[in-house]
């Protein structure tokens, strides 16, 4: 998979296709979008890796130079989608998410690597365990220092699998700003909201109280600024007079389940390219 | 019709339903909600005119007394659902929302007496008057004092018909709080984003900066607050990142149209009761 | 929890409520149905428990004199929503509605009593057991005699926790008709398409020949002619020519699993009535 | 605009994107899609016509020759998306869908050069005319010779405007196979439900009947097989066991509209390309 962002001109689609036709490259699925506001084009290309005549390093490097000519600079991948991702997954005592990542995960619909699952409260041990994976609890105090000392923990779990995605499948706990840099385009969140509405704590009280006719969740990628990173996927559900706040919670749940399984798939598919605060997701 | 909101307590369905059934009145649909959080309580029930032994005055009368022994105040409405409804439609230059209400009017779906079309341009004349609708131009200068006369000239122009309606179909002027007052419960507008994400001005250039997935429309009151009244009626559609800001627009007009439709008959059939900031649409 | 059908006539909300008022019942939410075209009329009321005099049982009795008054003859049902549901689950190799099922039984969204899952498969059992729930493996084998035998075997395993649901989640197996009979109104089937469209085998095949831009699932009550039965709750996603049979697959499990949990959901609430092949659903 | 499809292999991205590179050719969006079971290649790709040297002929005759390389034979077109495209439609009484397109046409949302509306009923002559669109009149007999002589009519008033489509807005007629044939790839159906289900007569009624969830429009292409063409859009809406008929009727108008206006939309900027029973709709 080749995935790269640079700035428009005349040519780059020739320019990449001609360079995989001449290593007799087979493009199996092939992604293109120009950002006329900005002047930023896009694509993403799936190749078959038993259509070239090498390995994905020989691929990377040859493909270097074809990312300096059009100005690429860093932003440019090239990933073997053969290679299972590695996952960790941050979560609090709601477990609607988790069960339906295990889920997905144990019928082998999501096929990645889950190294660990991590909660700052236990609840979900035994689910996690059950399906064969590690569980760590690190617990959180509200005392900033000893919070300081417990995000530290996390980072040490987190970071010793270099995962490609870290999941808060409602962690509940607001990334510190260093993590949030450390993990940057890493790291997805699901909020139980159709962000920017309700941003913050509590989303569907919010949306209780404004009476609005539609709930919704956002997966996007953390960010430093609370709720406000770049949108990876959302959806909605119908609700009415009828539902009172536990209504709107449980309806929700089944719009997060779904919302962040597909974000993730996204992400880990190299699907998802970043622009500011926009995405485009191939 | 009789529609009721009173505090909660049994018997209350008994009450109205004894009182509607020793008169011999057949209940062709009956809609009950009771609010937990503020225990409060609502009903809508369409009877047949023709199985009562006496016209909508008498049974205004009668029911009145049912309505005050259950603390409705203020908050009921007795109406007769066979009189066609005075609506009045305030425009400006965009003509979608207006088009899809002539449309409805003219085939017969929405069966209303559409009295005056009034526009700050009169770019909409013509087709309002194809319809057999009389349309009327009045100019809103940016000037204050210029701008309050304008208003005071729609609000003679709209208040002469007594309109149990008055339809903001993309009016692009915000009422004045007096209007707001004399209009209540009886202005609805259509507002085009899925509030409350994106009030204000541009709404489709502010989704379009945020990098939402989906974008909406929202049938409301009209109330002193911007944007802030009870909802009636709200639907997304999905977009993504090939969609511009002109795309978003193209798209939204068809959520904002069927939005505003919807939101119309119901206020028109006395389906929506509002209770604080939120409604009970039967 | 009361609910009734029962030809309609004028008078019978003010009956049951009345008769309920007379008894103290705090009614907490309320649903009324005609059908105007085959002159039936359909209820559902929610009583708090505690606002009545005596239990259950003697309801039960009393209500009894009610439905005869009108007309409803064993169309009608007190039960105690209180009263944790029994059911027992059908499964064949295809584990996502089962986990998802589970998943929301052991986050205590789905508050029921799961006494088995029978599995036609052994795939299923150690996910199963894992939840602590006892899984049952019953091999089907092509010949008829057979069959009938695993059938009878099913039967028993179901029969003996005498279940308020029996949920076919992907069983893959068609009930014969004595089954079909004795389960009647009890068994819930997840369709995966949008019915009456590609009934039968390999739906989502035949939504890829057929070229559909949406693809849906169905929960159905299961009745003797396949695919036929009264429809609960249906729902439909997006899909395009990106999307091949495996993704058609993938995408259609998400709407499998969330029909399915709320057709089951409102089945346990008692909230389904059965009219011929439609249903009201409050 | 060039659309293409063609037996995939290695090389056609480069081969098509080489020869607008060369041009100098300012590729706008492209969109690319390999349909692996049938090994088939799809493109589609806008050009800025001010990027070229020349114009439309001279690319279209430069074109042939890497398409004829690419074994596309007549499967592919160079067309001038800045060129009106010709529009002709069909009606009977119904005019939700008529006024909606005419309100696209007239407030500029759909810039299209509507020659005529031809109805089998004068019901809608008034509201064309009012647009400003000659209206003919073609009244049909069941007496199958008399049936044969208006077709015959109808096929005059359309074919001398060339149109690009010739969009059947609720005709309510059956097309003979050689208009089917001679209108191939132009002729777009509106069907009113959720096709398969529900073909053929009264789809509202056949969907009360069987007690679906949720009712749906259909576009496609027609065919001399009754509602059996590629299908360009569909889309759902959910309706509960409170709509009858009329109420299906009124809310499918709702979907009728959009759906028969983005497929309109789409097939008029020839985004669509149909392969088999099915279409690629970039």
């Amino acid at each position: 998979m080749i995935s790269l962002g640079c700035p428009d001109r005349t040519g780059i689609v020739a320019r990449i296709s001609t360079f995989l036709a001449d290593l007799g490259g087979w493009i199996v699925e092939a992604g293109y979008h120009t950002d006329l506001d900005t002047g930023w084009f896009f694509t993403r290309q799936e190749v078959r890796a038993d259509s070239l005549p090498f390995g994905i390093d020989e691929l990377r490097r040859r493909f270097a130079t074809v990312a300096e000519e059009l100005d690429a600079r860093s932003d440019w991948r090239v990933s073997d989608t053969g290679e299972r991702r590695r996952v960790v997954i941050l979560v609090s005592k709601e477990g609607h998410c988790l069960h339906d990542l295990l889920g997905r995960i144990g019928s082998g619909e999501l096929d990645v690597d889950l190294r660990a699952v991590i909660g700052n409260h236990p609840t979900l041990g035994p689910i996690t365990e059950a399906h064969g994976v590690p569980f760590h609890h690190v617990p959180f105090a509200k005392d900033p220092a000893a919070k300081a000392e417990s995000f530290e923990r996390v980072r040490q779990l987190v970071d010793e699998h270099a995962p490609d995605a870290i999941v808060l499948a409602r962690f509940m706990q607001v990334l510190p700003p260093d993590l949030c840099d450390a993990w940057a385009g890493r790291a997805l969140n699901i909020h139980h909201s159709f962000l920017p509405s309700f941003a913050g704590a509590r989303p569907y009280h919010q949306a209780y109280e404004r009476g609005v006719k539609l709930i919704g969740a956002t997966c996007h990628y953390v960010t430093a600024e609370l709720d406000a990173g770049p949108i990876v996927e959302q959806d909605v559900i119908r609700v009415d007079h009828t539902d009172d706040v536990a209504d709107l919670v449980r309806k929700g749940r089944d719009i997060e389940k779904v919302v962040l399984a597909r974000g993730l798939r996204a992400h880990l598919e190299d699907r998802v390219l970043v622009h500011g605060r926009r995405t485009v997701v191939f």
